[in-house]
């Protein structure tokens, strides 16, 4: 089974939206385990929209058209893909019942556009889901030549806005396309995330694993870089069962973590923020922040995991020396050292109440400070874990340098509280 | 002059990376006014990239083709475009010189798979332009049928790094594209950048403009939305010098201002934060903030404005409602309310010794609080420029809320600043 993915926009040409839309289906159909080759973009143009469809269908099973299913006379998708089928639009009262009935619901009126939604292709089903006005079609295709597979071609249209797409995509168009591949295995995932351990040094490490996992071909092993938010290993697992891919995955992950030890900080979607808001309530800690050249990030990050009010009492951005001296009992003197640092977290959790106090001081350039180079930053932690304080030396820009040093304090007070 | 673009590599198709250089070489060929039909991508696969260049180059005179000329067995653009041309792959001393002098300049050894970047088709010319080791390359191609377009087409090849692509496409694609399309003309743009205006208040406010505009053609606006940095008005002026471009963008810019009055609150790459650091240094006023909702996330904007130290003493992020009563002297009692929001804006100017106290706090979500619904945020500024407590209701999720409230707390403060 082989599907291509067709976005329509003239905005995405003119890279006024970069097309998220397309790299976030790719990855639905790899973790199904369905071949995708191509990508493409191609503006609000029908003609240039029936050829970009008909050249997809000469090579894949199955189209997936994403945008141009708005109310407006720019949202030409509708009347391309009836072009390809061959088939005349017609007016549909489910449809059209549906758009009425949300508008309703908000008590606003519907404005007559919003029926050119309601305009099928004849022969087309109607996606279940339907969070917005425009409704997602499944829209079988027979070629004009035949086609280079029979009868068994699909276009699916779903609409560009990112949330009403991946809702259709999840709820239906991916099994819609497992059903018609015939394909009954089970394909499952997990992430192992990791922080302090460059790809080399990963792949070194998972050398042996790699080699004989790819003797078998399943479960396999990819690596994923995601800058500040470490590197990721993802386990990939074909089965006949839900509960056999989990076995699989399970039995992976034990042997990974085996290898990487403490490198791995999580799975998932869980973030290093979010494992130390966890790990933090297990133990009934609170924590309070200072943060010099990190500015509100540290704070930032830490407060927009769900459930932070439990652990975070609050920082102080301590930007200006004076700050760190007044408000924070830091020695008068030069403030890009260890010993500011944990005056700084100490400062922090005594002013704000509690049982832990982190602290970030140093440059995030461009300029040098103190004789101190950007990028050399003083990491401290202060309070019912220890004390630790430490200086490292961070790469790129005033915003990677501040991430950066947000991560790397944050892994080691997760390193403190490991069993 | 049609040209269109092709990203290479398969991590693209699954997922792994957003394709975001497509996106910011269309941006570039619309500001030159090179028209752009259609983006692919495609993976790291030579038959499948030899197909899609063919496609291109039967549809567009011109192609970029982005990625793929890495050292390893898998960077295979090279021998695509070779095919594709008709031409064999030659070792060029040029080249293999620069790669060589690169890492001997990082006093490292060079692997030998690296030479494979020297490997140059007959016939294509190299772009001086090379940051990293892989070069860029101009390759005219003539198809074998003729080509659709005589023998005026042509291949560049860049790499998929962001910023050696960039220094490419901006130091030679963009001038060979315009000199081969015989364009002389100068494009220029600038961008009125507003806040506090729907996109459809916008374009009732301008319609009469635009009108008059479309008549001529020259200079033209668009409407380009940027969430929380607010939507963009361009104008671009063709013109066939830079000071003719330059009088026509200073004229428009006159016309709109006067028209848009007040919602402009800066030019091009100038966002909310710098325009605030400004007016303050230029009024030798110095700010603190306090923040409950935004968790940080206003210091850490002021303070990622370079020269932001010289108004910036920092901030107090009073997360818990002990933090506020303790350290900002907010009366005991409900904390979202315009009357805590300006105590806490008060506590802030007097514990951080600053001339101007900013503060936000209010309902994130995604739970009620205080008997307020998410999306309650009371906003207030104190000090030097006034005094000012006020209510919004703002949509969206955790973090759109946390980040509209930054944003129209600034701009509050902008507009206290006004002439």
């Amino acid at each position: 089974m082989r599907v291509e993915v067709v976005a329509v926009g003239t905005e995405l040409l003119l890279g006024q939206i970069v097309d998220t839309n397309s790299s976030w289906i790719g990855e639905q159909l790899a973790r199904a385990g369905i071949d995708s080759h191509h990508q493409t973009k191609v503006g609000d143009n029908p003609d240039r929209i029936v050829e970009v469809l008909r050249i997809a269908l000469g090579r894949s099973d199955a189209v997936i058209c994403c945008g141009g299913l708005g109310p407006t006379q720019d949202d030409v998708t509708r009347d391309a893909i009836a072009t390809v089928m061959g088939a005349e639009c017609e007016y549909d009262d489910v449809v059209a019942g549906r758009i009425r009935q949300m508008f309703t619901s908000r008590g606003r009126t519907m404005p007559e556009n919003n029926l050119r939604q309601a305009m099928v292709p004849v022969g087309a089903s109607i996606i279940p889901q339907q969070p917005g006005t425009a409704p997602g079609l499944i829209c079988p295709v027979v070629m004009s030549d035949g086609g280079s597979r029979g009868e068994s071609q699909v276009i699916y249209a779903v609409p560009g806005v990112p949330y009403e797409m991946k809702e259709m995509i999840l709820g239906t168009v991916i099994a819609d396309l497992r059903a018609r591949s015939g394909e009954s295995a089970v394909i499952h995932s997990r992430v192992l995330r990791t922080w302090g351990m460059s790809e080399s040094g990963l792949s070194e490490l998972l050398a042996d694993r790699i080699e004989s996992l790819d003797v078998v071909g399943n479960p396999t092993l990819a690596f994923l870089a995601s800058g500040v938010e470490g590197l990721k290993v993802r386990v990939t697992a074909k089965a006949s069962t839900e509960a056999e891919a989990k076995t699989m995955l399970d039995g992976e992950e034990t042997v990974l973590r085996a290898l990487l030890g403490e490198v791995v900080f999580g799975l998932d979607d869980q973030n290093m923020e979010a494992v130390i808001v966890a790990a933090l309530a297990d133990r009934s800690l609170t924590v309070a922040v200072a943060e010099s050249l990190t500015g509100g990030y540290l704070a930032g990050r830490l407060c927009a995991v769900p459930g932070a009010s439990q652990v975070f009492r609050g920082g102080i951005v301590a930007y200006h020396p004076d700050i760190k001296y007044q408000m924070l009992g830091v020695p008068e003197g030069p403030v890009v050292t260890e010993e500011a640092a944990l005056a700084m977290a100490r400062g922090a959790q005594a002013a704000l109440g509690a049982d832990v106090g982190l602290a970030t001081t140093g440059v995030a350039g461009p300029d040098p400070a103190e004789g101190k180079s950007p990028g050399t930053v003083c990491l401290a932690f202060s309070g019912a874990l220890g004390e630790l304080a430490t200086t490292v030396n961070l790469p790129g820009d005033r915003e990677r340098i501040r991430q950066f040093s947000t991560i790397t304090l944050l892994d080691l007070l997760r390193r403190a509280m490991a069993p």
